[in-house]
């Protein structure tokens, strides 16, 4: 399945392009939620961040703080989200790996509604003793 | 300043560890938006993503996906947010770079407004020559 972020990695669709590397572009959005809205993907052609690889994830991770300086340089904004987003009802729309970086403005920015709940310790306790034996495996 | 955060790192306060290596520890939010919700941190000790250092951006940006298939593995989501908060306007609450990994679920997750504009080419152009020039520095 081909996306339009594989159209703009293989040069058939244009971008407005502020990084590229060996393992990452990052654009400007063309829907921004506030100026200077910028996408940054890996080049792996993965549609969620759980199936990327440790290389292709760490070149990811070691750009985005170097990419938030310059949102900030251009924008002028200090406050900002990063959101990366995986599946349908999770809000993708695009189904290859992207981290938003979204500026905070007084008109613009990522809303977001925090319905936070208590965490339980029994719970607690089986969910990280599963995530445990997952990450040991 | 020192934040509940550094706390938890220095062993002062308990969490429910899910993950820990050099440069990262990983536990259960407290105030979960959906069961699993985990939080990524760094260990070293700043406010906001863009005064990470490259090393240990790196290292969170590799063991992200890692810790997205345990958080998957362990509740059966299929769908969530990775979120990263900075500055009080969005929504940053404790001043320790933090990762949020939040499944999406029937009842619980993040909740997002996308209020997306269009983005002005003209702007584009002006924002990428900041950006490039700032990265370039």
């Amino acid at each position: 399945m081909s996306t339009i972020f594989d159209k703009i990695l293989d040069g058939e669709i244009p971008c407005h392009k502020v990084h590229e590397d060996e393992h990452v572009l990052a654009f400007l959005d063309i829907g921004p939620l506030a100026e200077g809205h910028t996408l940054v993907i890996p080049k792996e052609r993965k549609a969620q961040l759980d199936q990327l690889s440790d290389e292709s994830a760490a070149a990811l991770g070691r750009v985005l703080p170097r990419l938030c300086r310059a949102v900030m340089a251009a924008t002028g904004a200090n406050a900002y989200n990063v959101l990366q987003n995986n599946g349908g009802a999770a809000h993708q729309e695009v189904l290859h790996v992207h981290f938003h970086i979204i500026p905070k403005t007084a008109t613009g920015g990522l809303g977001i509604r925090w319905g936070a709940s208590q965490l339980d310790p029994a719970r607690a306790q089986e969910l990280i003793e599963a995530m445990r034996a997952h990450l040991a495996r």
